[in-house]
């Protein structure tokens, strides 16, 4: 922590600080420049200092470090892979190919979409049974019914499974059936959520926040890599920005800067990302280009009849013609899908 | 609902989204106009027609109606009226003065703030007794002994007692001691949790999410007010920008929009809006003269030693003065505190 | 300047940062803390340490102090007053209440509006005779013949008159006619306009960038300064954010962080801030008691036939009664109207 | 355009809007829906009807077409081909690789750089004489003496010149040497200068505003186009967002929406839009993937001596090693360098 000092601060209001440090068991280094006075906070947990910022001469403290540990590439420098079911490998050399429909309806559109997945070379199919909707009267989604579906396409199609939990009830619904369970964006900070991951056995696909800035989801990752549970896969599905011909911005400067400041894969997901489904094939390419671990995307086989998110679902053919151009994207930088 | 059509839409495209929409036992409105043919969608429930976005032909839809009911001023015109303990009314000609610290941390602590708010004339006292913090590093909070402390302040100041649940177990504990819940920026979309608030008989402080649109809010509103609570309180606390001054940005105009589109009361929170304690006393003046019906700060009897907050937490004597410009300013547009 | 170092900078290359500084003429104050090691830069214009943190051994560079100097409170501790035409000042106890319409339409249209204003209390006329519009299909404004009417409305009614120039031609035909000068938020950062701007002798009514922060709005009353010109008056007009209810978000935090900042008068502009007539009335309030030093607001006298702007126009009655409400609130806080 | 009226208005409310239309020469189809009327305005330059939104009765006013004509795809279906220089094509197949410092320094350093984009491949060479910079203290570039040495690179290394002219009186100089103008985002709506530019007859590069909608960036590319100069290609440099990571938040997804409204090319620029050369060649990768036309890099031999964005400047080496990386990836999608 560093604290910046008012032009103005006079010998004793620095000497205050000083003291307030010492009084914490931290040290002061003292910076007089020409004109501010600067004071370095030395010590073991220095974000303590940050409450000096009340006082009328500290003008900004300025943190130094990463409030992040373990989720940090400085403490773990190593790529971190994180095995989902028994085939797929999250960090490798592979980039995973996630797909499915936003909501599971039917047996029948699931298993066509979960079909399709398999058909195009994807190792993972997604699909929502307890669904966030942004209207208490919107479709909620099948539960525990669209649990049993899940399982069935997965044992029908050898594939890996992830779903969304909602809360700490869900979960353990979820745990038991999914192989990765997934973390919504809106959940993102629940906290109390976020540490009940802590304490299970299966791989998180975290999703950053709406507006979560990357040392926030970097934090939420902590929460549960803290609470002993350190499979975690982050995913970029775009965040507000006031512009309004996508439904968000997928941030995909994401991969790189998750990629430097943390050993953790990370993965795109476009349809959420754009809201589009013409924008979603252009946005998977330059997701796998820039780096990231694997793609999610929506599908269905009939989009114009989704109960949820239709305007943003590939249909089953689109979808697997972008798979086939993904392979070669992925290829041209050293990688495989 | 209304569906705008590509330029290049076809009769027969146009006649295939009539066709849809009355399987669905929707009425079409088709307005073809010099450049594009625009489809109305008639009937009830017209928002099935969203889907339709992901026909070709359909280049947006349109929504022409509010997605929430029970929180519109045009379900409810009046003024809704929401009575916190015995004897606060939120929505009426007071101006309810709230104020506490950030976290609940000592017995001390807390009984100099509340002693402070019932001698500026507050009327609530906040405190965090579970505190939702982005690290899991950071003080989490007292929690029970929070609640213990808060039941004391309040019957020593005659208080009323508003303080924040993260999640269902801690809304029983919570419900059981304070006279208001809130519900934290970071949960406002924590669906399973909204519904609870749903089924307990206590007023709710629903702060706006970071980054979430007032119509979000209005809906995270509604989540609570379909589960039979009406008893909601909007709490505008900032939004997220890229302005790096302030914390966050407080968007005063949600206060004249919201007391256009729904009837529930809205309060202003300028601490966390701004983050700096030397931007509170201009801001809360300002929430007043908007026409917020309250004002919620956080105060501590020694910002710098806070364990979370401090930078943004006024004083006592600082607070008692602003108090009394608040009072100012309400009897200036026809209000009191 | 600070120099933030990565966790694993080794001693000869704090020792490369160290000799970069000094062939620059700078000195180095290193800190060595448990986690990381950060360089305080001393010495004059240490701005050029900024190119270093290209280096890989340098995680950050941090500025300690404002990159403006003539616009800083610092440098200028005593609140600057404007003096606009015979009559009216920025910066001291009087609030200054300007309206009129977007554009100047006709002399009936500006007449009308002028004698609104005049009756209000106001002292300020606004209308734009030079209009920046989005699409170049859009009205453009009256051009010179917009300035002479504004001249005669001026001489009847003894309002000073505010007016916008978009380059460097039309600001000499606005200087010569108009008593303050107007660069609208889109030429904000228009660096060869601001430098002309430094060259006259009027003030200048700065309004804020769509999405300019508050160090380079300040930044850009430092190029008008830079050159001569001292007299700037800055116009908060709403910034650019997600929430689509309102036009732009009228960022009124801004009012007390500039007067912390700065020494120049700042208003505000409830009309762009927030898009909607029956907005204005709560935002030009809330700004009064915010303590800015003026409100500017769209008035016209049939505002559903404005040429530009309708939609966010008070009419003069709605204007009239409120400006009556602004001289209560203004009292309230110890000014006037 | 569409009015959507409020809830309550009645029939003689209905009625008037349907009369001012007329009025205007417009037609009115109302539409009576179960909870809302909404009027669909038919007829030539239905713009017009926008003020209407001023009136109490009308909720809301939604355009059903484009703002701008001769940018639109619906105008132009074809993909436009622009020339630059003797031998750069934006738009076709080719992926151009644009290249070179932010700004001119020396002959020593532009030589150094030219070389460096001749020997990768690249066609164009970019270099700031006239700079745009935030504050007036910093580097302002070295004029015309920057633009000589342009022209002796060009005429050294057989690239095309880009380069950005600030006001009109650079435009003139600027056109005189360089093969394409740069239009800078802080001018993107400098409606005096792009008005200028459509009078010329080089090719503008014009990159997107700070905080520039997608809509906003085609209507300022219509000011060029409906002066008469039809040569215009895009850049997407990064927009605003709260993120603090990255400088700016690169928005790859304008690619695709851009090629789907528009028939203009467009290409991206990674290191404004991160502002941090390690992040600039998985984001250049993924731009192509996107589909961009081309891409624009700074580069500079020594970038941690650089007098302007040194950090995010690639040194050459680093730069030629991803312009191999370009040139697979642009092939994985059927494209070439």
């Amino acid at each position: 922590m560093i604290l910046i000092l008012r032009t103005d601060a006079g010998e004793e209001e620095i000497a205050e600080v000083v003291r307030r440090l010492e009084a914490e068991g931290l040290r002061a280094h003292v910076s007089r420049g020409v004109e501010r006075t600067v004071v370095g906070v030395l010590g073991h947990d220095t974000e303590r200092a940050y409450a000096l910022a009340a006082l009328p001469q500290v003008e900004q403290a300025v943190p130094v470090k990463h409030p992040y540990k373990l989720a940090s590439r400085e403490f773990h420098p190593d790529d971190t892979l994180v095995r989902v079911g028994e085939h797929v490998v999250f960090g490798g050399q592979q980039v995973v190919l996630m797909a499915g429909p936003c909501a599971v309806e039917s047996e029948e559109q699931l298993m066509a979409a979960a079909e399709s997945v398999a058909r195009a070379g994807g190792t993972v199919l997604r699909g929502g049974a307890f669904k966030p909707r942004t209207s208490p009267y919107s479709f909620q989604g099948l539960g525990l019914k669209g649990l049993e579906l899940l399982d069935q396409a997965r044992r029908r199609y050898g594939l890996a499974i992830v779903t969304e939990a909602m809360d700490e009830e869900g979960l353990r619904a979820v745990a038991e059936v999914a192989d990765m369970v997934q973390i919504g964006a809106r959940n993102m900070q629940n906290f109390s959520l976020l540490r009940a991951c802590g304490r299970i056995d299966k791989p998180i696909l975290l999703k950053r926040g709406l507006s979560a800035t990357i040392e926030e989801w970097l934090l939420a990752a902590e929460y549960i890599m803290a609470g002993g549970n350190h499979q975690v896969v982050l995913c970029e599905r775009g965040i507000r920005t006031y512009e309004t011909k996508t439904r968000n911005t997928l941030d995909l400067s994401a991969v790189p800067v998750i990629q430097h400041l943390s050993h953790l894969p990370i993965v795109v997901d476009p349809s959420h990302g754009t809201g589009s489904w013409q924008y979603v094939g252009p946005m998977a390419r330059a997701g796998v280009a820039a780096g990231a671990d694997g793609v999610i995307m929506e599908i269905h086989p009939n989009p114009s009849e989704a109960l949820s998110d239709g305007p943003q679902s590939l249909n089953l053919p689109t979808f697997e013609r972008l798979a086939a151009e993904l392979k070669a994207v992925a290829q041209a930088i050293g990688r495989y899908i």
